[in-house]
């Protein structure tokens, strides 16, 4: 499954993912989603009120400034290192049981690919369901 | 299962996980822990001294701080959205490893909820375990 | 699987969990890395350009000062406490999926245990791998 990012934020990937897991033959089990990138993550948040997403990148805009002269990984650009950082700070990989072919998410709980470069990039996940 | 909180900080759930472990049918698999929240979320920490926690939880309020001027999103009081940022910060799925019906932990390993609001909630988990 | 640590920084352990995974009887699943320490944690990084990791570790030493004055845990020694700080920041545990027996990780994705002390310490991870 790919993600086409066009911004530093978060892209809600809830309802494509629950696609995916509906349409396997395993009914009950756990499902791990893995992003194969260093800066980009995974995040699970509000999807309730569109701010939350947006205070969510501005509060790691501030605690990892894009200032070169804190890094010494600056040939790929100012948003490079922070990017590596902020992915440190939330995860690469998320894993939710599923009941009856739907994810155990909580009422106001959301998907995100959390895309931490500017500029347009294809994020690549992968999806993997075990159980019976 | 469900665990009451009374105010931000961290509660102690690794005895009523271990005693859920220990009473399924699976001795050998993964354990997986999901909070269904997005303004509470899990860590595993250190058990042995109280004042680590409170170190923790008094880190995460110096860090995210609870100011409305920093945020869009307050209608929901100003501790809401610090909370949404402080799960982004730690978990919300733990997957543990589960040996003849035993987690793995460490030796000083402790399993918590962490709840980032004020005020009492009631927290939802899903234990999920997988194996033979 | 065990890392001896000489100070803080990240150790690379992709290789070693690699030649793990590829030995098991399993082909396609699930891999689970946990550790099992609350002063050492896990991380996926870009394994290409080394500075990424030493500009990580300084962002974290910056983010978490080792200051005896804001904690009351300090009897371990001043690095301690930010230790277990810097554990809940990152992740205590991974899964990774695997396909013909090799973890589906990006180009640039390594593991690595992140080591948050000073001094020579030995580092104990589970390796769990789910599957068929």
């Amino acid at each position: 499954m790919s993600v086409t990012t066009r911004d530093s934020g978060l892209y809600e990937v809830t309802q494509a993912i629950a696609d995916w897991v509906s349409q396997q033959r395993i009914l009950d089990g756990l499902l791990t989603v893995f992003i194969r990138h260093t800066s980009a993550s995974l995040v699970i948040q509000e999807n309730a009120d569109p701010d939350v997403i947006r205070d969510l990148d501005d509060f790691f805009a501030r605690v990892v400034p894009e200032d070169d002269r804190l890094y010494r990984h600056t040939a790929e650009g100012s948003d490079d290192m922070p990017a590596h950082i902020r992915s440190a700070l939330t995860s690469t990989q998320l894993s939710i049981p599923v009941i009856e072919a739907s994810m155990v998410l909580g009422t106001w709980q959301g998907i995100y690919v959390f895309e931490h470069r500017s500029g347009r990039f294809s994020r690549n996940l992968a999806l993997h369901l075990l159980g019976d």
